[in-house]
Parts: structure tokens; sequence; C-alpha cells
């Protein structure tokens, strides 16, 4: 799948359609349905899994959940742990905005980290259910703990970048390693989000914010 | 079971027998046999969920494991799910001792939690692949999900204890509200487990270390 299809795909997973954005007006009604279905076979997939985990989901369920035939899936889909990438995808889309939004230096490097932090908590957090079965969709086989891993250095590799503009504008001290920070503000997500979906108490998007507030004290530099 | 015997569990389970502990020379043979199995059981489960995942293993695949009759489980545990309760006892052990330190005023509350931090990282620590299958099981039925939520609340409230004596020894930033530190710990902890399951390097203790020294920078008291 080329990579702007991707790109289109997390545009329309973030909750924007084709209207929004310029651009896809553009883009050939095949090449839309195409992303539309990718989009459609995902939401039904994670729907499954929170419902009966993920072991339980078979890709005739998803199929028929998104009324397709079973052939399409493989069009988009190597197997029932590559849905899984699009979540990827789409995390990804929300981290290199926000790099791009830091390196046009409008906001604060604290401000466009903290956004990150709320705009990747919005897909798994719909409910501690959704949250649980992705992350246990995520560690339960080999192929999608490497789709996760992968990502998650690719994400890594965006957010260092972020860091290093922080720390070249003298908003997170220079001295910590960047690679390190990047890697922190990963873990402290990654276990807010374990923590919370345990419970669902508080709102994630509160105990997001205020782990992050907490994750900023350590890296800020201080007066 | 009665709580010195969980004690005892714990013990065991963290690598003691009866002859480094002298208060255990006086417990009777059948109470100890008694510790024995249940930790057996626990261990052959785990290694059972990491081998073939949380949701495939049944109490008959454990039972013969651990070269018992199918009964004898259920003298122990409701259900394959409370098999996670002893890890859950193991690792609030490991916190209960290091706040009994803190209280003792013979280290510093930053030593004593990266301790724990160190010592609870020990369990799930074995192989990657055993971390994911504990992590899986955790978020992978309602009953363990419970199970988990119950012991990270009384975990926590035995850190917030360690807090609390760090913020009147001014080791911590007194305007910090402690339950939240508490919290924020435990998360740290569990997205660097989370993240090191995922590709098993660098060495989780490595990783724990380094996430423990950049969390602690969040909360001590800034000179």
């Amino acid at each position: 799948m080329p990579t702007n299809q991707k790109l289109r795909t997390e545009r329309l997973a973030a909750g924007h359609n084709s209207e929004d954005l310029p651009h896809l007006k553009h883009v050939g009604r095949r090449e839309r349905r195409a992303a539309e279905t990718r989009l459609r076979l995902f939401r039904c997939a994670i729907q499954l899994f929170s419902e009966r985990g993920f072991p339980n989901v078979t890709v005739e369920d998803i199929t028929e959940a998104a009324d397709v035939g079973k052939g399409t899936f493989f069009n988009y889909f190597e197997s029932k742990d590559h849905v899984l990438g699009v979540l990827a995808e789409i995390q990804l889309g929300k981290v290199q905005e926000a790099v791009a939004e830091a390196e046009a230096a409008k906001r604060s490097i604290e401000s466009v980290l903290q956004q990150v932090f709320l705009k990747v908590a919005e897909e798994p957090g719909g409910s501690p259910r959704m949250a649980r079965a992705l992350i246990s969709a995520f560690v339960s086989s080999e192929r999608s703990t490497d789709i996760m891993a992968e990502n998650m250095a690719k994400g890594r590799r965006l957010i260092t970048r972020a860091i290093e503009i922080g720390q070249k504008r003298k908003e997170i001290d220079p001295r910590l390693k960047k690679e390190r920070v990047a890697l922190q503000l990963q873990q402290t997500f990654l276990g807010t989000l374990l923590m919370w979906s345990l419970t669902g108490e508080p709102k994630l998007q509160d105990m997001v914010e205020s782990s992050f507030q907490l994750f900023w004290r350590s890296i800020a530099v201080r007066d």
C-alpha cells in the first residue's frame, strides 16, 4: 500500500473526512474507497477484539462484521495481527504532526509533547475494555509484538527529534540523553494506559495529563 | 489461607528456603508442604502461560505439570485467574519490606524506592515472553483484571506511606500529592516492564534502573 494512502487512512481515522482536507479532493474515488474499507476492517476488528479477546476473533468474524468478502481482508492485511499496524500508523501520524509543530516553533515543546500524550490516548481510550484488548493483542503473538516494537521504535525516533529541539531551546535539560527521555515518555504513556485500563478511573485524559505534568518535571530545565 | 502462610510463600518464592529463615524452623511440616505445593502450582502455571498463552492453559495442564491431582488445585485457588494472585502477594511482600525499611530510617527513601523497582522486576523479568504472558494474563479476563487492580491499590497505599516519609525527611518535594507520586511510580514501572517485554533489550534491570533515576528527578527536592 503506497504511503500516501496510509496517510489518508490516518487522517480519516483521526476523524477527518475528505471535505476537511482539501488535498484529498483530488484523490480518486477508488483509492478513497480502499482507504475507507481498510479503516472499516480495522474498526470492526478492534471492536471484536474488545468484545471477545484477540485470540477468539477470526478473520471471518472481522469480514462478516465489516460486511466484506473474506478475500477482501487479505487485499489489505497479511494477517489478523497486521490489523494492529493500522493503530500504529494512526499513532505515528499524530506523533509526526507534533514533531512538525515542534519544528515550526509555534508552540513550546512542553505543550507539543503534552498534546501528543492526549492525542495518542484518544484511540485506545475508548473504554478500559478496549484498552485491555489492545494491550493484550499486542503482547499475545510474536508477530503483533514485533509490529508494536517496530512502531514504538519509529515513534521514539520522532520524539527524540522533538526532545532535541526542546534541548536547543533550553526548555529541556540538555544534560539528559535525548533517546532516554523519548523512551521514558513512551514508557510513562504505556504505564498510564495500562493502569487506567484496569479500572477506567479516573478519566484517561485526566490521568494522562497529570502523568505528563509529573513526567515533565523530570526533564524540564530548572530555574 | 492464613496470612503467615502467605508470608512464607512469598519468602520461599523469593528464593529463600526454611534454612535461611530461622522463624520457619518452627513451622509444621504440613504447613510448609502446603506453601510449597501452592508455590509449585504458581510456578508451573506461569511457565505454561508463557509457553502457550493464558487463555490456552487449563487447570488440568497446570496440575499435570505440577504433578498433583486436579482437586488439589482447588484447595489452593478458586480459579486459574487466582493463580495470578500469588504474583501479587510476592510483589506486595517486597513493597511491604521496603516500606518497613523506610520506616526504620536506615536508608534514604531514594535508595529504598529504587530497590523496590529492582526487586519487583525480578519476578516478571525472567524473560520477555514471560513478562508478556503475565501482562496479557492480567488484562485478559475481568477476574484477573480485578485481582491486579486490587493489588495495585494495596501496593499504592504502601508506597504512599514511603512517599510521605520521604516528604517529611525533605527528600521528596512536599508540595506533590503523595498518592499521585505513588501512582506515577507504579505507572513508570508498568510502562518500563511493558516496553521491555517487546524486545527484551536492554536488560530489564538496567532499564528499570534508568527509568527510576529519571522518575526520581521529577519528585526529588531541588537544591
